[in-house]
């Protein structure tokens, strides 16, 4: 059984958000391994000490990170060389590699060449900080850096080959990524699923806009459960064939690069209150600029006209929030960029700026291809806050263009 | 002392990220109350029961979120039933509301109306998920549904009057947030201030191109914690003038934000790698369209010339990531926008495109007033994944940009 510990004063102040754990727990249940347990305590030897000791009893392989850094507050060797009753020492070796890269160390970096004696060394080939694995009956302990990306480097170069030396990966799972469908419809579906196959775990979760159905399930080899899972997902799939943008990415636009690029599309956009978000997401993926052209944040009125060619008297006659507005904002989007679809956007996010009208959460989107037909839509997101309006937005935008290009069927129609 | 539990498979596949618990600590903290230790467990109903039962002999108050949706995982009620030994039953006037609301209630919202006898409800003005509060001995549970809104909104009203009947607040905190400063740099000023100061607890924490320093004490009274702090603040203030940009939030676009609408300044962006970030984090902020006028996110080089005035010449003999270009695009966006300020960054994000004259990681930005000198910088942020050199050399620019205009320092230069 896998635990994670988290160790760092500035989780328990919010200050930062424990992304360290979900990379763990994703990267090794993809392996194969399910992760139990995560606990989060501050940078004091007492507590850590206490969970530590508490985590012994009931795990086998206990991965704990942060606590390694140079920084005054790091206490993880010392906590450690007292539970597993070790000496702590200054390793010349680590000492003089680290003098090498960083020059005439500083007091901070002294810490870093202090090793618990008779332990296995991580090497960080990125930070300074190395990792260790110390061992006490069947319990094996991973310490890792806090920093994520040298904390990833050493978790699939040391931890996962130790944890496979030991124990063979026995969980397989799956992922259904869907849109434009809510939880109360599926969940009922998932409830028989569950009945009809007690030997799987069904899951369900959503996230602004998209929805996740996961299963889990256990198998001595990958071929034994493609066998199990495959009656089940050719189900799922069948069922939900028009929501399924994706079985391995939970982002829409991913499943739209992939569209755009395997059929040789290009893509423009125009943004008002979604603010950029748009183009951000869509080239977050590498090779976007294969099929992404241009996003005009076109985030003042005058810049509307300026660029995207926006008729002034639309405007002042229909508002930046209007049907007549993101019509002219695709339109000029197409013309500008000679990209094959444009997509326009323009609402009142909040919290400030609504009117009876057009409360906070009044969103215009359009949809347009090349010499055809534009769609619009209005969307009212009711009680929510800027940024979920701003991304459940840029979502819903997305996933109508995604199903528009996949199976033809005009943005905007209901399921 | 307080303990969170966070309940949920999802954050134990790293499908979720757990930001609940960051978001219940913050907003803790900043009334006066600790969180000790946040642990984080699948929908599980014995693992659930073990927990909480560990946690009830080191805590008196527990915060619980998620297992209350109604889906089939959701198992917080019938565990702390059985825990607290009480019956579960269906609540007639809850159900109706819920009817009311929704309609004629599925399979899945009749979970909903389940309530543990004899428990203190707390109304759930968002969603389906009433929240409650359990009671034993000194101990007070807390289960909060896992949508965060609605965990936030009963957090706020519900929990936290709970907390102020029972115990005072005693912790105060302080943050600055610094840029343009390196961690070992700040990190041995740190040491020496914890020893002359032995009451406060110091943290440093580096995310992004930005560092922390947080600082909490223990008063009987908010005039008493200003006493304390006053000395150390001021200290800090005096030294990392130049690097302090904010001393509530941690974002710099925030910082700009106020900057910007103080002077009645404008500005507009030109963005190649970062792909729509910068906008997209400039007009997160609420009322930014009071001084960004634009964000032109030119992916291609055809859309750097026919928009932003890029000469094809510039682009053929220097490439799109060069100095050369990133003056040009500064040039255009002032000319197009009529801004104060323009912002233009052009670079190589990888993991793929990099040459060996131009590595990935190579960025070059342009910072340009009206009718003023245009600054430029190449930035080589070696070893870095694709989102981390999009965020920082997004921090970067804006870094500079915000110092500039607070204290007239020339962008770029080393301090």
């Amino acid at each position: 059984m896998i635990e994670i510990i988290s160790i760092g004063t500035e989780l328990l102040t919010g200050q930062t958000i424990n992304t360290n754990a979900s990379t763990i727990a994703k990267i090794l249940l993809r392996k194969g391994y399910e992760v139990e347990q995560i606990t989060t305590i501050p940078d004091k030897g007492a507590i850590l000490e206490e969970t530590i000791i508490a985590s012994m009893k009931r795990a086998s392989f206990i991965i704990l990170t942060g606590g390694l850094g140079p920084t005054t507050d790091d206490i993880t060797r010392a906590t450690l060389a007292k539970i597993f009753d070790k000496k702590l020492r200054q390793d010349n070796e680590l000492a003089a590699n680290l003098e090498r890269q960083y020059g005439n160390a500083c007091e901070s970096l002294t810490n870093q060449a202090t090793i618990i004696e008779g332990v296995e060394i991580m090497p960080n080939k990125i930070g300074t900080a190395s990792g260790f694995i110390l061992e006490k009956g069947t319990v094996k302990v991973f310490a890792l850096p806090g920093v994520p990306i040298e904390m990833q480097e050493m978790l699939e170069k040391s931890v996962i080959p130790s944890l496979a030396q030991v124990t063979s990966p026995e969980y397989f799972q799956r992922t259904l990524f869907l849109f434009l469908i809510l939880e109360n419809r599926v969940d009922p579906h998932l409830r028989q699923l569950e009945k009809k196959y007690p030997h799987v775990e069904f899951g369900l979760c959503p996230s602004h806009g998209t929805l996740s159905i996961y299963l889990k399930l256990k198998a001595q080899t990958s071929k034994e459960a493609e066998e199990k899972f495959k009656p089940i997902l050719q189900e799922l799939r069948t069922r939900y064939k028009k929501n399924i943008f994706s079985e391995k990415d939970n982002t829409i636009e991913s499943a739209i690069h992939k569209q755009f690029i395997s059929r040789k599309l290009t893509l423009a956009c125009a943004e008002s209150c979604t603010g950029g978000l748009m183009s951000s997401r869509l080239t977050q993926i590498s090779g976007s600029s294969n099929y992404f052209l241009v996003g005009l944040v076109t985030y003042s009125n005058q810049m509307k006209t300026t660029i995207l060619n926006v008729n002034p008297r639309t405007l002042e006659k229909h508002g930046a929030v209007s049907c007549e507005t993101v019509v002219e904002m695709v339109k000029g989007t197409l013309a500008l960029s000679k990209a094959d679809y444009a997509i326009s956007i323009s609402g009142i996010a909040g919290p400030t700026g609504g009117s009876k009208e057009k409360p906070i959460g009044t969103i215009w989107g359009a949809i347009g291809k090349k010499d055809s037909t534009i769609f619009t839509k209005q969307l009212t997101l009711k009680r929510k806050k800027r940024s979920t309006i701003i991304d459940y937005s840029t979502t819903y935008l997305l996933s109508h263009l995604w199903r528009y290009i996949q199976f033809d069927i005009p943005p905007f129609e209901e399921s």
